[in-house]
């Protein structure tokens, strides 16, 4: 559906400007929203939302808001960006409360940028509602923390999907010791992101940790190592969104330390 | 006051072993609490709470837990962490159900290893739950995502209070093109801090970005460059808990995507 195309939004109940939140969707389980994202989900008039938004996150708006998917589906083309934003500001300059929600957080990987800018320059008020972001929340999952005093005291959030052009994602730069490296959008590359944390100078044995759908039912974990990883994640099914996860510990770090996966709850 | 001195912790309603909840207190704003961080704080007999947790958010767990303060106060020292490990095992082993309420994300620069560790030794049920972190939660107040397609593909989280013995933060090291860089608790090493970043190549006139206190009501920011920020944080009394951002934006990046500080709501 197009906004455009909905008389209900073009016609304001007042003529005061809206506005436009950002909100992060979190991970997935609908209890890992804030308070503060379902306050304006449910005094929202219309929200517009991705793909990757569960329905039982949009259940927590309420009967009152109007939905707009602006997400992929199978056989169809997801928004493109532009359009995107075309549709939230005309509802925003409607008059209407807008909710832009976006999966994990806004800010990480979220595009907000482009959104935040439309908005002003079209005068309207934006505001960003933090999100838990999938590398926190698959962290959680796993009771393996993302940073750990003397070993890494450090965590990047590296994307695998640049730009067109980009030749590489510069990972090898990334995984120096005592970082711990959550990559995201990476399982169309699999290959390319091996190969760049191989010549980065990381043994086969490292261990690489998948986890997609963190949070969700359908959660999925693959511990596997910097050889296997690329052959075993597709032969498990496991497909985005999802986090790649490369711990490299500081040189000469106490060993025993060791990983354990799952929570005992 | 301590968990062993407390009678009603130590004579359990059941003879069953309580749980630990690592908890994600957010970075101050009750609103920015998950409903699942809320339910566990409501559920808990007792909750260990770090002295950046705020009183509205604990606040937020009702009348039924008992709070235990393991933070610094004034002209005290806080707690070290294996008297908070021996605290929270001892209070599940007790039958307790344990909340251990960490002030952002318990994944990031909590220390939580430990204490899922000291959970484990003794058959104590663990689970984290994720929480909004700081970096997180400036980047939202400021309209500044972390990322920004084409400019910066990667976000570095990175501490500059090391562990004793450590010479350097290594930020030199990480502040690339295409990188954001978030510097948590570097406020009593600011000086260091801006050394590293020039001896990194970056120019002095880079812009730095500091925010102390996201998302409380005593939020300030600070924009700043790398050859003033180390003077004139302090001369503003900008102090922990604040996180130094330095954007360094790919090379070749087309220029106009102008900062701009406070969102319009």
């Amino acid at each position: 559906m197009s906004i455009h195309a909905d008389p209900t939004l073009l016609h304001p109940a007042t003529s005061r400007k809206g506005t436009i939140s950002l909100v992060g969707a979190g991970p997935g389980a609908a209890d890992l929203l804030t308070f503060r994202a379902v306050d304006r989900m449910r005094r929202a008039d219309v929200i517009f939302y991705d793909r990757l938004v569960e329905p039982e996150v949009l259940a927590m708006a309420g009967p009152r808001p109007k939905r707009v998917f602006v997400g992929k589906e199978v056989g169809a083309h997801s928004w493109p960006q532009d359009r995107i934003n075309r549709a939230i500001t005309a509802a925003a300059l409607s008059g209407h409360q807008v909710v832009r929600l976006k999966s994990g957080d806004p800010s990480v990987f979220g595009r907000a940028c482009e959104e935040i800018a439309a908005a002003r320059a079209f005068g309207i008020e934006v505001e960003v509602i933090p999100g838990i972001t999938a590398a926190s929340a698959a962290a959680a999952s796993l009771c393996q923390p993302l940073t750990e005093r003397g070993l890494t005291d450090r965590l990047v959030l590296a994307t695998a999907t640049c730009r067109p052009g980009d030749l590489t994602s510069g990972l090898a730069d990334l995984a120096r010791p005592g970082t711990t490296l959550a990559i995201y959008m990476g399982m169309q590359r699999l290959s390319d992101v091996a190969a760049e944390l191989s010549a980065a100078g990381l043994a086969p044995d490292t261990e690489v940790v998948i986890t997609a759908n963190a949070s969700r039912a359908s959660e999925v974990t693959l511990v596997s190592t910097l050889a296997r990883f690329a052959a075993e994640a597709p032969a498990k099914g496991i497909r985005n969104p999802a986090i790649i996860f490369v711990r490299v510990a500081k040189t000469g770090a106490p060993p025993g330390l060791q990983r354990q996966v799952a929570c005992a709850i």
